[in-house]
């Protein structure tokens, strides 16, 4: 069968890569796009690179419109799916490439986000060790589905292996990630002008301000209840993580360098084996042979996670490199391999591991 | 008077920075530039950028042609500057931009470089805090100085005054560095083609081999010594530095995020003070103010190094972020800043506090 | 059936993408990846974005090991290519992505290129508009194909309509090309370096002395043949180019700014009109709406040519700009395009239209 | 003496290059600092790299603030600098950054900007060849300076020598020009977004409709007036210019290819001698070997006009590329130059023939 669907926020850069992926996929139709104010417009005038999509007009984004379609992705800010949702009845799959259900905690939510809480969907990562299976397992059959934030799901792949085996420990975990503009979104702010990013490096949200941060220390919680019994996030729940992202003169990507201590008299053996245990049958999330670490450019517009590992006696720490597009692997991606495994299909189709380098 | 130089590595970055900032030096004449394959080419040709300097033909690297100057640069692959140095006699101010004389452990030389050790020169980075005093007052009248390495003396300067003041604990560095490809020099290889960097994040040297890692550790040894009396560096110093450097999409530009847990139940105002009294009299490091976080375009061309300090107590860690131009206050310019001090000129001459943006 | 596939060169950026595209093709088995310096080493090594080849190793580049495919791609520095095709046999499909064969002049080869001159090859443009009809045709069952040099063909489909239809004079064309360097190769080679490409435009080639000039003049001479008789290309064919590449900071793309004097009171429905009588049935080639000029990033990865055309009466000169990947449809993918049709597949097999933007 | 300056749009790109200038020149005193919405605020907030100017705050622009100093320099808008200059009086140097009085033909005013059209004031380009001099003498003791538009000196100073001289004919120009996007000012648009412009190239403004174009054409019918009788400029004039500027991923720079019929039988000496007659004293405008092409890093941070020429038999053109810092030479440098010829100051106080690269 053919499932229709339709994608909201679609003159947006997440809607936009939702687009370009679901085009090349051979069991769904793309039947409604919408937007707010750029209702009534053709999409083509707002991703002009979408040249199959040449059909489409963006209509108004609104409960009757997004309502019929077997599957309908949101691609909005934080706090606006809310409205939609409840009217889309319990038939549609409903993938929110937003914020509003991925966290479980309340807490959470309102020191990272703030306004009303939304109940936690289920979390769109399928790769994910938790609690000694994999997240996938969980979005068999699913009908709602929270796609993971890009930073936070590149940074618990990254580690939950490690957590989840006890080899590392993640009460001090240390996270920078290089990451494109494109992440922020089309918003006009002046710090995402070209002038401004173009020949430049640029950190914010430093200090343990960002959003990602309690979505990390959720799955982590949920890695390390595989060997440490089930577990709840908040602030005594032994996850803490230093996290800084930089902005760099690269329109997609990410790349992780996360770092945690070696514990347990963990030998290299049993460190590396972590991660090849949990990633070693997985398509989408690959860990790279010994001293071999991942460039942003060997991802771009693949769904694909690559990992490279370190173990670095000096500094007493493994050191993980994880690259990811933001768009596919970190947002459009995961929905979509999501929606595959909800709705039983291969799980890759329509989605490529292969990069498009240089 | 007006001091006779000689450049030698004149055709490379490293040189050609040292050339830059000398041409707009009211006090030096340059006299002679020197280099290995391009010698008797015009210097124009291969830094085109040095239109003032159109005049200079490339000479040999020679301990003749070097000799007779009042200050001599050696911008030169690591292991190369001995063979002229000897030959220099003590009249001469001789600045190396190589590595050769930057370590004062033998055990760190053979293990990071190999090949014969060199002594130790005075390091070159004037701010630094060391054994309750700044580096500064070494370099007064020196006559032999080692310019730093870029990172290193970043990360550096970064932390030497939270571990000076006993606030945070350089047994778990972990310091993470956005770079621009400039600082590999002009070497031919294929991971530093445009191409392979344009659009792309690419670690290197990941898990602890980078030869910066015990310039840092040699520097922070001597700025604990200000409290805890003084150390040799080695691997029983006790600082333990996870570094991980990543090739960023920029020509020029280091942004050096680092972090160290906090210790001794350091309030926030002794943290922010340990910076603020380090730096609060500096022209050419300079603590932003709470809150703010310095971007590498705002350094870009200068001499100055700004300096972001976060206080994360969810991850019990100080986040410093610091933003440098690797070829100015990076190399070229610490060493012109270096010169002046040594020959009793005004430290700043000839240097920038501000950069080139956007 | 499945055609089995040999790519030589395929350490390289053209042999990569070749791969690249090969590798989602359903009618295909990449068999066998050939290198020079290479071989011997896993494919991965060179092209880590291809993560589906994994498997694949490089073997030496020879005519043993070449034979017995049904299909060889040749992706090698021209002057290389004819000791192997010769050896090939008739019934494999030979493609060369290199120049050897693209051009039809001796005195055009002898005076861009030099050496032995090849015998042509059906030419890999199949949108190209030629003596009255389309190059698509002589693809047909074509057993010998080149593809086309990528500013060539870039500039060559900007023109060919206008000057089909007698609209605008080739006997003045100018044209200026944005381009990335990736299209220059994995040469290591000083201006190829980011430290030189990054944050800055660099013109090469100035001044009439670029190879793919007599490329696209001959392409024009067969456009005027339409309407003017059949002509050959030489110095006298009365076509002038002026030619322009200027290197950009973008790993891949070609922005094309072709402009040629309006001739014969041709009015802007027929100027038009040219272009859409051209290009209005075709995939791969689109005539954007009047007012709309296409960006580089709208066709990265996707195998599109996007034109976009202005009319400008002042200057009495149509301007035509027109983006494409030069990797795609500037080379392996107009290759693998081309051999759809010569083996009578579908055309768009393996293709996308859609660019992979922001 | 030393002159008090205010400066107005002081938050703005080209204000705050006019600042970082100034900064280093050493006759003025930077007093005020202007800008509209973002009046009230620390300047250093809105140019976080000019360290030294870390002690102004932002006043709002009105006449009254900008009264009372010895030079005023005006970086808004098109239209809005005649409401201040008026109330100015007639002993202040007024500099104007903006395009309201670059123009001297009503006629054009109104067809490239519209509203009220205001007197010209003397063109702040010193070396272009006008009438048989140079612009230069023109400036001397001038109190009304306009400085130039960034593209439109950059083309009228590649070719206006050839149009002086009678070598070459404006009657059909084509220019191209790859443009970094601070040249469009800070401005929130979607366009100039780094999403949008990282890895991409975008012409805008295509054909003929870029208000540079005027600008241009009033040069080189003050250049041809040399020797051919003085001309006004308008549709009549016998200059025909295509010009099509395209967005590259650098933040600043300029690289025009400007290329116009060879004319008069022209030999190359007589070419080649146009050019250098003109440029061959200047300092900031510099004529490159033969066989010599300038890139955009060459004259980054830089006051420089770096210029290539080829001459191109088999297209009977010349063709011309040079490179220029849109916000120096092209803007802010100029008007410092401009003002340093006015107050009978050296001519390059202040400024700088070296760039600053890689």
């Amino acid at each position: 069968m053919t499932y229709s669907v339709a994608v909201s926020g679609a003159s947006g850069y997440a809607g936009g890569e939702i687009l370009r992926i679901l085009a090349a996929h051979p069991d769904v139709e793309i039947r409604t796009v919408t937007a707010h104010s750029n209702a009534g417009q053709p999409l083509i005038r707002h991703q002009p690179h979408l040249r199959s999509l040449e059909h489409l007009t963006l209509s108004d984004t609104t409960s009757e419109v997004l309502a019929g379609h077997d599957i309908v992705f949101l691609a909005l800010p934080h706090g606006q799916s809310g409205q939609y949702t409840d009217a889309l009845g319990d038939t549609a799959l409903v993938i929110d490439a937003g914020a509003d259900h991925r966290l479980e905690s309340v807490t959470d939510w309102e020191q990272f986000y703030g306004g009303n809480f939304h109940e936690p969907w289920v979390y769109g990562v399928p790769e994910l060790v938790v609690a000694g299976a994999k997240q996938r397992e969980r979005l068999i059959g699913a009908s709602r589905i929270a796609a993971p934030g890009c930073n936070a799901s590149t940074v618990s792949l990254s580690l939950a292996p490690g957590v989840a085996a006890g080899v590392i420990d993640p009460g001090d975990i240390v996270t920078v990630l290089a990451v494109g503009p494109s992440g922020a979104g089309k918003s006009l702010k002046t710090n995402l002008l070209a002038s401004e990013i173009l020949g430049s490096a640029n950190p914010y949200a430093v200090g343990g301000t960002h959003r990602h941060i309690p979505e990390i220390r959720q799955a982590l919680v949920a890695a390390r209840a595989t060997h440490a019994g089930a577990g709840v996030t908040g602030p005594d729940d032994g996850i803490r993580i230093s996290f800084t992202p930089v902005l760099v003169p690269m329109a997609r990507g990410i790349l992780a360098t996360s770092t945690a201590p070696i514990v347990n008299d963990a030998t290299d053996a049993e460190i590396r084996g972590a991660w090849e245990a949990a990633y070693g049958d997985e398509t989408f999330v690959q860990l790279l042979p010994e001293g071999q670490f991942p460039r942003t450019a060997d991802v771009l517009g693949a769904n694909t996670a690559l990992i490279g590992l370190a173990i670095d006696r000096a500094a007493n720490r493994v050191v993980v490199v994880t690259a990811v597009d933001n768009l596919v692997k970190g947002t459009a991606g995961a929905a979509v391999q999501s929606m595959n495994i909800a709705l039983g299909l291969a799980e890759g189709t329509g989605l490529t591991v292969n990069g498009v380098a240089p």
